[in-house]
């Protein structure tokens, strides 16, 4: 008996159905909770909830964390900038972390020993579950049967139908699909080939390029110490702002991404993303920055974003190293508050306007018309030091 | 007398037209040699040199550099990935340490003892030229008339016409505008408001999204080391490819770059550029590496790629840290070599297929299906050990 | 009139006393503030204040800033592992941000429009103080009579006592000497040689290796959350437990550092320094970090203390950038709490014993004897995923 | 079977000669290859190859590979300053990519299918030989017997008398060691307590301090591009001039390392390492550093330097990354050629002088004294630039 009773992470799938009777049949658990989280992936969850009862859990329950998902997560990455590779706003990297602490949380609730997830043995997910859980408390067990089983697809299928789960009624969709408010991420099929170009049929967020609107559209985005708070002036709470966002930005094509990246587990693959208000809400929050932090503090930044988006791919959100790049990108956040102004066209983005009472940019300075006030002499003086080590060093060239 | 014969960078305009008077008359140098550089700005050079003739240079000489430019310049430039704050692919800044080449290279050929700008002292070129003119000869003095003159635009052109210099004819454009084969930058006007969305007229080398063709226009470039040889299987001379390209991405809107960023001065400005075929070039060369490089180099060279683009920002192309970072850079484009398929629409371009023969890419590693070749028993330990120091962390918490 | 009323930063020498007639005199300001600070460099202040009084200043203040100066400044330092270009602890550099403030709140409280300080043109630490005080309060002017005025050593002098202010009574030490409780700093003289070996006469807080002790002295040293709480289990206050330190580790001939260091105005110059307790404290606040911090957080943390110590160097203290580093470095402390004991000898320190609760050392796993707890097997599966991106790149040299 | 024929990395102790008959009776090896390479262990390495014959060996092989690992391997890292965590001049890890090399050299010369080592599950080394062995030619297995065999240390000896191979006449050593020319690391026995004082009897190639010489010793350190080449101006081969470098440092007490390091399988160990000669390399070829490489290339290079070490310890010496930072290495090593003079005394190495042809220190720009050919005004320019962001910054709190 690998533990007594069990959390599974539940998602409604062939897979996380059969592991419930594998975990009972298999592996000698007593009892199986099937805990189904709502991160706004749109599907009927009362269905799925049934649906775990029906394959044989004790215990199903549905869980809303859209706030938590959006706030807790989603808007810290935001701050970060993160973008896996400087392209993936992590829609799917970001959940994992949650629904662990959902589980852990859920396991502590009905007095679990252990916790499951029907992750198979070459993805990011696995490892993701499987750290976070251990950071969150390392004495519960992870069960993780799909990547033990060795099942084929059709012998998972006869192995759910011998436990009364039936066989998928349509024919499976040659694509792997994981979806929440964030995004969607698809892999698989014909997208196997890095030559393939994506078919239309995979996107489902955005519309194609000739079906988006003939006008742009405009959207003024209020940051508040780097939190998006209100869309054209009115002020939206977490979720609903990203939901209205991803349909906007949707609509006129924007949030495609085409990349292949590199898996921590040492695997390139190719991934196809849809990240609408991901996509957009990057670009502002960084125009945002551009206007209210100091260079020596969005250039460091630079850095410390893409250790934390690596952080967050690799399952590492619940590491101390996360929470220390977390304290440095909050403190920066002070006066990351404005507006931004986006302009949405034909599957673009554009920032066109920016505006800030934190504004470090200062016109008087900057300009290059009569009556400013830079002194100019300064920069004499400013190159004569800048340039003084390469002086000294080109002089051994030509004494 | 700061110089007695001095080598002026010549562009046509009334400043640097001034410059030649001002120099003689004010700064008692005895000579004046005008060079005009031929970076691709495709302006009629001959009638420049004629009007530094006109303005009492004493010898004027136009010299085409347009190879040099692109291949010793853009393309390293091209191999870094260099984005200056993650966006503007430096297409002034890569011009600037050419000229100061090309002025040092005159004023040894035709024994003089100084060489001249006309950049004024808030700018970046003013330090681009000084310190880039003193790493190849620091022997050499360098003038700046109009960083010390003090004139307004009216007295500048009033002190012309004394000698001789007519003043412009038709009204100045509110905009101040560098040009060449890699882009064009737009500063000034209405463009010193950071809320105000450019009118259309600032740009030239890109099509309005409305007017582009209703369908993509596909692109595959070949690249051999990192380096473009070839569009759509055409072997192009680099000058040619990105012309070509130029005209191909412009075309369908593809290139402009709307920015406040930081001046190595220590102010902020907002600047406009349209850099059609840098914003390609990087893009595909991008994901070439993606496809060829390893995680581990791609990483490391994000790092290497930001502090490359912020020296060549910054004035530093001749510096022994830019020669250091070129030769990391040389040594990961052994394999980055394939063809990249690019997709031009709507003012979007997007990487839809990637192909090479050091592709590190292995389908039978990456795929979900069965039969593949990765050990799936190996991610339970690689997953021990990666998360074992953060379960030793929390067993601290949760002892 | 470059300001009416200006504080002075006065340390009793020839140049600050001169600082004091001349401001008056030449500058037109109508009254000066002599203001010194006790940070622990052990002269007699009072005297220094009726010098101030004697010199023509129209008020004279002493401060006793030692508390502030070890915990706000020091201390955080310390966590942070600060040791300019590896080596330096920063004695003098976290000094003068302290008397900026000190400087700047002194001005507020008597009304005075400006500060003055007696720095040359070529050190650090005039824009140390300029940046300082121009982060605390922009509006208030800075002077820098030794930076413009131009005399030579002699003419100062003589230009003193056309004021009262006595000639230096023993002829001058051929170095420039800066002191305080963190250490001292020596330049000038022989030193300028690079070749030279710094002569014994240089050094005051540190004996002479052939000087000390035969037998080893050992220190155990207390760390709440990175700070240094007690020696050898008494507990001490910040500034008698650094002199306390001091005075132990100067006995054994520890801390004595010569180098050559890059200034900020771009210089190298030749340092000799002696920062015995600052020397002791890092060595053993890293060795406790790295009993109690995962690999990931010291190794990202040595890039942020490298930076942390530049900037500090380079007068940017009061800067946002620093604040935010701070902000991780402040997360890393939480658990940076143990006793390490360090063995002092004939000029040698060294940390020979380490505990913690909060220990991240499992000697079970650790240990290559039978019976240990690592799960071996792991191993395996570890290294086929770390090495897979060598084999498949390996793989295309032999296929 | 594992594989047909095999290559041995032999060191002549128990487990590596148990290993013989291991691979033979247990895993089917048909023929074993037997290889001990000279690192500069100072072992009778005939008697180990006749030990390796007389264990059942079909073949053995002694190689002297002294040259090679100085030259290629010691010298590389020392360019690189490399110090794994700050400490740790890296003698073990850069021997294991030596031998790999060798294996497989010598596995592709007698026609081997598989190489094999003899190392355990949870220590670094493991990681080093496979992943180099892959590096080199992935086709080759790789096979590690007392990784799978499980038996305790009674247990392997007993194995081994059933083939014939005695077991070892003295008690064996608490201590784990591993001993090259690059210094000794020893673990285990009462070092795994880390408050525990390592006892003398650890050591091996340093006296204590107490039996150090009175006075200090002198010692001139020839550098060019970076390479030591002579030792008080005479020219010695690396080897000898390592050899001869130990023994000075050695005798003087240089040269201990006692540190809690991470493993790069997720724990931390305690080890104690001797390294008389790398420690006195780094220190002076930084010092070496510090005088003839701008501040840019030394700061950005101190990161690089970090990575270096760091790979090199995680066993990735053959991967892209590696070379690529070698590159950038070996880029700024051009001018790396003078003299550093070191004072060894009683434990301590200090440099005390440096000279080069190529140096940038120049005595008139950092001279304090009159006379000095600094451009004084140019302070105030370079400060107005420099602190403009943080008076812009400031601005906002004091308006």
């Amino acid at each position: 008996m690998r533990a007594k009773k069990v959390v599974l992470a539940y998602s409604g799938g062939v897979d996380t159905s059969v592991c419930i009777p594998y975990l009972k049949h298999e592996w000698g658990v007593e009892q199986v909770v099937a805990l189904a989280a709502d991160l706004g992936q749109g599907e009927d969850l009362e269905a799925v909830r049934q649906k775990a009862l029906a394959s044989g859990a004790d215990q199903a329950i549905v869980q809303d964390a859209r706030d938590q998902f959006v706030f807790d997560y989603a808007f810290a990455a935001l701050q970060a900038n993160a973008l896996y590779e400087g392209r993936y706003p992590l829609a799917t990297a970001l959940a994992r972390p949650l629904i662990a602490r959902l589980l852990v949380q859920c396991a502590h609730a009905v007095g679990a020993d252990g916790v499951a997830h029907g992750c198979t043995g070459k993805g990011n997910d696995q490892v993701r579950f499987d750290v976070s859980i251990a950071a969150l408390d390392p004495r519960l067990k992870v069960l993780a049967p799909a990547r033990e089983w060795g099942m084929s697809r059709e012998e998972t299928i006869a192995y759910g139908e011998r436990y009364g789960i039936p066989a998928p009624v349509k024919k499976k969709s040659p694509y792997s699909i994981d979806f929440n408010l964030l995004g969607r991420s698809i892999e698989c099929g014909i997208l196997e080939d890095p030559w393939a170009e994506p078919p239309e049929e995979v996107y489902a967020m955005t519309r194609p390029i000739n079906q988006t609107p003939e006008e742009p559209t405009y959207v003024e985005i209020d940051f508040e110490r780097g939190i998006p708070v209100s869309l054209d002036a009115n002020p939206l709470e977490p979720v609903k702002l990203v939901s209205e966002l991803n349909r906007l930005a949707g609509d006129n094509g924007v949030g495609r991404i085409d990349m292949v990246e590199n898996r921590l587990v040492g695997i390139k693959s190719r991934e196809i993303y849809e990240c609408p208000a991901g996509v957009v809400l990057v670009l502002a929050h960084q125009a945002l920055e551009a206007l209210t932090l100091p260079r020596e503090v969005t250039n460091y930044k630079r850095g410390i974003e893409d250790t934390y988006a690596q952080l967050v791919y690799n399952g590492l959100w619940y590491s101390p190293l996360r929470g220390a790049l977390d304290s440095f990108i909050d403190f920066t956040q002070k006066r990351v508050s404005g507006t931004i102004r986006v302009r949405l066209h034909r599957g673009t983005a554009t920032v066109v306007g920016r505006r800030s009472t934190y504004s470090l940019y200062d016109p008087d300075l900057a300009t290059y018309s009569e009556g400013d006030s830079f002194d100019h002499r300064a920069a004499e003086g400013f190159i004569y030091v800048w340039g003084l080590p390469t002086r000294v060093w080109a002089r051994l060239d030509n004494p």
